[in-house]
């Protein structure tokens, strides 16, 4: 059996953890990493890092164009959308999806990753005589549905709509019977979870990169680093990349 | 009510078709176009040119990372892959997907669309004042499931999916109630009736370019010139890009 994944990695710590999972699954998996044009490019070159250390092949499709024609967001328009500085992300309601909400952002990236994965299983089926039996393919995306509830693309049923989209337009699964499916190993952990898990699996976290901001150092006051913080509080272990 | 529509403008005849309804339909439409690093470029620039016939705002997006990531098909790879030629496209089988399938084209497709419309949309509520219930939002693909059934993201099934993604992954409707509309008006048409559709609308069609090579001069065999003669000859028009 071949296992096929392709891993989205922002090289911050939630996919870093994703990545090194992946791996621990036994998946033959490699990075897919995308520039969109976000403020914070710094998390482009973690990504790199986090894939070196983890030796998994890894590419960054340049998508900078996405910044412009989604561009209402403070994450890809920090001209005119000031990044948020909250103290307690658990204060949002459920229906208050925070300005640094990218349009669609998860269902882009998502279709990107099965893109290439798909191709690369048709690949391996039509030129190289792999039997769609004996083959899986995988995309691996670190949502999370607990601590950040503001994001309506990181919640279970977005993930049960996006994989039966895929599948119904893909020749991998309509011709083939190959599905493609979509592994979201965090959705239900704590950030505190998340951290635990990332101990447990020796994932690179000293090389990953959470903050919203794009300087030399984490800012520590954006939701992001709010976040991080608290899970390595409430997991009782020191954020080695500070 | 605001009727704010993108519009996914190949350059082909039956996106040009589409172009031209969605107008007469009383939608304020801008049309995107997306260079995804296809062979045949030329398509790219009838884009520009219908759209600008038609007076409707448009935009390429620099999407030519996707050739590489998706590659394994005739229409982003012919170095490997080459162009069928094919005089009867009703014999194939609707098992039988042509090898000009692009890994997940149209759900990426969809999904850069949405994330235009969806971030327009966002402008209009969140920064304009617009009131959601005066606004409805929606996709134009050109979409046809009748006389190119080979490909399994042009049934009509695909786009019921593909809207349930969407709209569970938006802030626009999971906040504001607003649904991304899935808009497929020639989904059932066979190309004779596009051809006529076209007529009536006074769709630019001399501007359009369907091959699938990318010559001076459509090529006359490919899968896509053969389906577009078939259809003039049967709605008894002459092809005016000939």
């Amino acid at each position: 059996m071949t296992k096929l994944a392709t891993v989205l990695l922002s090289g911050g710590l939630d996919s870093a953890t994703a990545a090194a999972w992946v791996l621990a699954e036994g998946w033959q998996a490699q990075a897919l990493s995308i520039d969109y044009g976000q403020a914070h490019r710094r998390e482009i070159l973690s990504a790199r890092a986090v894939a070196e250390s983890l030796g998994m092949p890894q590419r960054t499709a340049d998508a900078r164009f996405f910044a412009g024609l989604a561009g209402h967001s403070a994450l890809t328009d920090q001209a005119h959308h000031a990044l948020p500085e909250r103290r307690d992300a658990k204060a949002m309601g459920a229906s208050d999806i925070p300005i640094t909400y990218v349009p669609l952002r998860n269902s882009v990236f998502l279709t990107l990753a099965a893109a290439q994965l798909e191709s690369q299983a048709l690949q391996l089926i039509e030129t190289q005589g792999t039997d769609p039996k004996d083959l899986r393919a995988g995309i691996v995306i670190a949502a999370n549905a607990l601590d950040y509830s503001g994001y309506p693309d990181c919640r279970p049923e977005f993930y049960e709509a996006a994989a039966k989209m895929l599948n119904l337009g893909a020749k991998l699964f309509t011709q083939y019977g190959v599905a493609i499916e979509l592994l979201t190993p965090l959705i239900s952990l704590s950030k505190a979870d998340i951290v635990r898990l990332a101990g447990r699996l020796k994932a690179p976290l000293h090389l990953t990169w959470s903050c919203y901001a794009g300087g030399d150092r984490p800012c520590g006051v954006c939701d992001s680093c709010i976040l991080r913080a608290k899970g390595f509080a409430e997991a009782g272990l020191a954020d080695p990349a500070l």
